[in-house]
């Protein structure tokens, strides 16, 4: 329950009522991201484009979406901004130059971006808010090329660090990944045409058929029926966002070829195996651990059962009594169950610690609950550094892992364990056959595959 | 996952802040009614009341909990209304009478609404909205009595049927259950004054004790911290609604003083005994299948996981491509994880079925995950009537178990093996000491304790 | 510029979309009341109620008029409430009682409300709001009579105070007005139907006819295409309200059957005659001093103009600077010309003087764009009481007219003369024929036709 | 009555609280655009946007504001867009570039932005938006020049046809004005800073005191308290539009050192030198034509009243009933006066006729209610040609007068007779003292100063 989501893409070309499947691919991956939402479309009048704040069942009524019409379209759902106008940081971006309009969507975080930036204002461009995403447009309007794909290629070699994007044209949809494929983005058929979500469970919704991922490195071009391959810059070792797998994807989705569920309960069978425990009952950290927290009691023989229920209708901010309640902020999101509790000595499974604040709320109410043992897992390994590749983490001293050994953190979140997995465990659960070297890393090792510039989301 | 909800009340006394705290309680039962929540709080100046649609936590902003002061209050959230002006329907009622102000808040529903009203209304009385919790009013208005107190009493003597009630005078509140307790009502401590509460969920929240139900047929009176009980009509054989513990109350809560969650682990376990099938795979129906997959699971041995993620971002009303997607209405809630399911033998576990129609299509939706066959295991028998007691339930012919067996139910939800758990098993299941004389059965059974007269809802 | 309006109803029977026309007559009656509104019709299904706050066309969106079928609709247009429960204050006021259905609206203000809802409590009766609506709609429910007609005529025998009512039965439409007519109601024909509205410009807009005032003392009752006159009471004095003409009224609606703009008009020539004044430009303060003022202009040969200028894009509250700029509230409604006004000698026409506080800020606003003397003329004598009768005055002591003579006012508002109409230019412009009886001069005179008995709103 | 609104802006500089100041002036513009309006403030940070649909008191709420910090400030009030996407095309502009951030709002129409939009794209520009705007942000961001000021000097050589231009940088407000000054814009001073407002009822609001017009041609520079000059181009004969005079402007208004009321009357008593007629009353069509209709009942001595009533709480959209009324559009905003109108000779006095549609109504309604004749005087020359410097017109092929001699339009009205005024009238009115030369009269003659290259609006 860590760190919070990334953002999410979607697109469909070839499609009769682009912008509906567009709306159900985004409504299934507004998991990546509920701050804001925005789709654009294209007919053969050109571009048309809607992005507001909220939720994408919200933003998108009947309407809206008649304001949409046409064969293509991309969206995307935004987890949150880096500050300022928040309107003017919604996706997907429009711009109207050389090739006509191209709009634009991405998930991730280019590191060079205030280099880049500067260096196109110095040649004269201007920008209307900070977003990374308007920086590959003003790349992509003045590369030395003829043709808007040419362009895109051209303009993908100057972007460092994470993107997976999806950009429209007058004529084509085009999808793209970094070169270390840090982000996930999956294509698949859809009738007549393509889809590309960031997740599978945005085909699974509207029927889509999973046909590949989009590779590292690789822009596919749709125009027409016409699918080609393309890949601007030299290839190097993958490096997928093994945290995909260990929190963010929903479980029903298959991200870099993996089923996210499977891992998940991989990971949690290496835990019990790494840190066994006595004791008499297996609880999750509703929903991020369940999957983990199954694994665990498989492996365990330990039974397994919903220790604590959240509540499903939790809105933006709760009014708290001034006669304040011990463990409000984490109580009105999960609620311990006394009857299954009490007495019991409990292993509790999350998939990470951040700050340990929560954690530490989590087992003192569980705890109070009449737990007799609080034994917390955790399916990866300690978060020690900050990821600059599209996820939003808190800087590296507030990461208590970064600081503290196992020890420490046990005691400060008060468990009568603890238990981390692994990093060969993760390795192994996510089936890095490359030896370690398949998947980024970075937030357990501070190994990054490329050099960060600064912080900031997608 | 078959009938609506009902609805769910909370209050109380004696305390700081009490709409504060009511706000929290029923934010607690939210799962109890999403259509429309209200609070009447009372302080010096008399009694305060705001009700409106839509959800608790958009309801109840700082502003409006500042304009219900004072340190008792009742709550209530409304599942839905029987039509017309919704606004009207909401709970708390509100009469300015005989006593002065007056408020009540009902879960239930009365079976002799309609004589009732006729002679009122013969009475002279008169009635803003079809609501029964007004005729409960008017009987308190016009009883022969000297106090308030003693004018409930007397006017729930002429009450037939469901009703757990909270009411707020100038100087009480009052927690009241019909004779045969059919809807749950929960005492506890909170700080110096007490709570009520349909589940004890929304005594978690705010950190009350536990104390006891409010007994079948009892009145408890708690005037300043003095608490009386009272008891207007001879006892009977209490019958609290089981199908509280087959799907209403939330997992978390104890209902009739027995865990949910525990109670639901039961069914499943004596539903695998009962039904054992050969199979790789138990899966439950979310939310509401989810503890008695867990019991089917541990007694069958066969291993449990999560074979359809639901989706808890569901607005109101989804917008289909006119191109239709195959069983759109489910798979907007339920996506089935196909790397999981394909090519298993797989036990689908549901707490009831109504129609048949959605179980249908979850059925399809799993074969074409890949299951290679799909059993159907419910953890209650066959629903075979319609509910009087506060439950909004189709009329008969529409329960698809009124009319067909257990094989063509099977055949029409197109599952490879369906199986229900036993009425007796059940009854073991909710520990019914006394022999199937316990609880309401009555949707199952059709043995109504109280003769209906007329269909409605809370 | 001075009392805020109170309400107004309209409503119209055998008439295709009854509720649609409605709308309309309420949308021309804004004006009246700017808080709240609300319509019922009828048809063979029973009666359908929608009420909310805000404005006329906000509320009654094309969904909103679909749910309110049938070819009879009442509706009101709400000033504002006592305090507490807005919502439930709105009107039209819905009972299901002896009658069946019965619905009502409410222009006025009961004098023996207290009496009356003390009499009825004590008889059993409940209230579910402080509204005087309710109060009657329990005396025609408790009525001795067999048919609801009579008992209307009954209950209104009863009622002291000021009334224009509209009642919807299941079979009729009645409108009533109290035997002194304080409030207006005039009678038309539309189509095959009838309509009812406080005053004739709701007519104007649907296209009906006038026929008639509703007489004082008289309830029409409109049965199908029928109509029949019944006088519950015996005949008084007609009091009708002065300050309807004097300032609420639409200047082209006729009210009390007269024109209100040509007696505004003939107010303003017998305050140039009363109170002369050598000046070069007449300026009225809009919209309510415009009429007065183009007959002070006539008489008086004086030049007439715009010298301030209202913005009509008033919003509900504006947010002022902290570095405070003078005058804003006033200047955020007018503005003043200054290239008209500068060096000359003005005239500013108003329709009355309340607390003298905005008449301060006008006069000085005047004088600050360069009016070399400003002389305030105010079409109405001075007001010195409260008003029982339906509109909502401040308390006596606030009126600055109940405590100082003329002087003292001008002094107070900084003007270089004042002059008020005299009562008995008042009289001879609204043609009162009865040598000052044929009109309520209460708030000027203090000569209640029906004793008071606690202020209130309709 | 004729045309839509065009935009407004307001400015103010070295002044606390500018954002507060600039939403008081952009509300006393609201005349000038309703559907959307923005602010770009600036402080020690940068520059803080916000722009949104609406009204400006809806839009800019205490939190809105609150996150407008900072001495200076620049809006603007929008009336329409050319379609496509609303949001994106409320002004102010900001980009962050060369000169780091620039906002701009822009009242006025450039007639060569696709000409220097093309030369843009093929060098290397992209626009977000159809916006002119965009266009003369991206020449200041290219211009020769090594300061921002000296490149707004330089774009602004480059920009043919009408602009009223605020640019606010980061240490500098600019306000500009094209060399025929189509479009009017004031300065005033306020407190230790300055004030900029389309018109000067923005001054009076917020207590500025009106210095002089931007001169046609005028770029002035206010860097903190010291204020610069520059003329990018040769001066011309300068072009106001004389339209603001007969129409845009608000009465309260000096526009072009001209008070518009004034104008307004004059030109009311030319026209009844020009077009009298044997009458018994003088009507305007409200709000536009009640200047010209007192200077014409001045000079003819025929009485003047408002023979129809203005309802101002009109909405977006009326519902209509399907047994629709006749005139209803007009209706729903005018109401005649039958007692003033009933039997009399009438002229009705209005600015302009556009398609004469609303005309013919409107001669209609009044001749309904009773006028024996109805003479229609308008306060301008035909209307035979569009606008291409800020205003939105119809095509010429729709209005009325490009195709139709005077009795032509006459009998397409109705009326029993219809005048103009001569455009030697309109000249006298407005004191052009340059012979015809010093307005722009190209609604009435097609004599453009600056050749049209397509229609649009601010």
């Amino acid at each position: 329950m860590p760190f919070k989501d990334e953002c999410g893409v979607f697109g469909v070309t070839e499609l009769f009522e682009a912008s509906r499947q567009t709306y159900l691919g985004l409504y299934a991956l507004q998991h990546r991201g509920q701050e804001a939402a925005g789709i654009c479309s294209r007919d053969g009048h050109g571009l048309h484009l809607h992005k507001a704040q909220g939720y994408v069942a919200d933003i998108f009524s009947q309407p809206v979406l008649d304001s949409l019409p046409g064969d293509a379209a991309i969206g995307h759902t935004r987890y949150s901004t880096t500050g300022g106008n928040v309107a003017s940081a919604a996706h997907p971006f429009l711009i109207h130059g050389r090739f006509g309009q191209v709009a634009l969507c991405h998930n991730g975080n280019l590191t060079n971006t205030a280099a880049l930036r500067d260096r196109l204002i110095a040649e004269g461009h201007t920008f209307t808010s900070p977003s990374d995403s308007e920086v590959i447009l003003a790349l992509i309007n003045r590369a030395d090329a003829g043709t808007v794909e040419d362009a895109v290629v051209e303009a993908l070699k100057l972007c460092e660090g994470a993107f997976s994007l999806l950009i429209l044209t007058q004529d084509a949809l085009l999808a793209a990944r970094d070169p270390h494929g840090f982000r996930p983005l999956a294509m698949g058929r859809l009738g007549e045409g393509f889809a590309f979500s960031s997740e599978t469970c945005g085909f699974d919704l509207v029927g889509a058929d999973y046909l590949r991922e989009v590779e590292p490195g690789e822009v596919v071009i749709v125009k027409g029926r016409e699918v080609q391959s393309r890949f601007p810059r030299e290839k190097v070792v993958a490096k997928p966002c093994v945290f995909e797998h260990v929190y963010f994807a929903r479980p029903d989705s298959n991200v870099f070829s993996r089923s996210v569920m499977g891992t998940r309960r991989e990971m949690g069978r290496l835990l019990a195996q790494r840190h066994p425990v006595e004791a008499d009952l297996i609880v999750p950290v509703p929903d991020s651990g369940v999957s983990a927290a199954l694994g665990y009691a498989e492996a365990s023989g330990i039974p397994f059962d919903f220790g604590m229920i959240r509540n499903h209708y939790v809105g933006r901010t709760f009014i708290e009594p001034k006669q304040s309640i011990r463990s409000f902020g984490v109580k009105v999101k999960l609620n311990p169950v006394r009857d299954l509790l009490n007495g019991k000595r409990v292993v509790l499974v999350d998939d990470s610690i951040v700050r340990g604040t929560t954690s530490r709320k989590i087992v003192e109410m569980v705890r109070a609950a009449g737990a007799k043992e609080v034994h917390m897992r955790i399916s990866s390994p300690p978060t020690t550094h900050s990821c600059f590749y599209g996820i939003d983490t808190p800087s590296r001293e507030q990461l208590i892992a970064s600081s503290r050994d196992n020890e420490a953190i046990r005691a400060f979140i008060e468990a009568d364990s603890l238990g981390y997995l692994t990093l060969e465990d993760l390795q192994a659960a996510v089936r890095d056959g490359q030896g370690g070297q398949g998947f980024c890393y970075a937030c357990f090792t501070g190994e990054y595959a490329v050099a960060p510039e600064a912080k900031g989301v997608c």
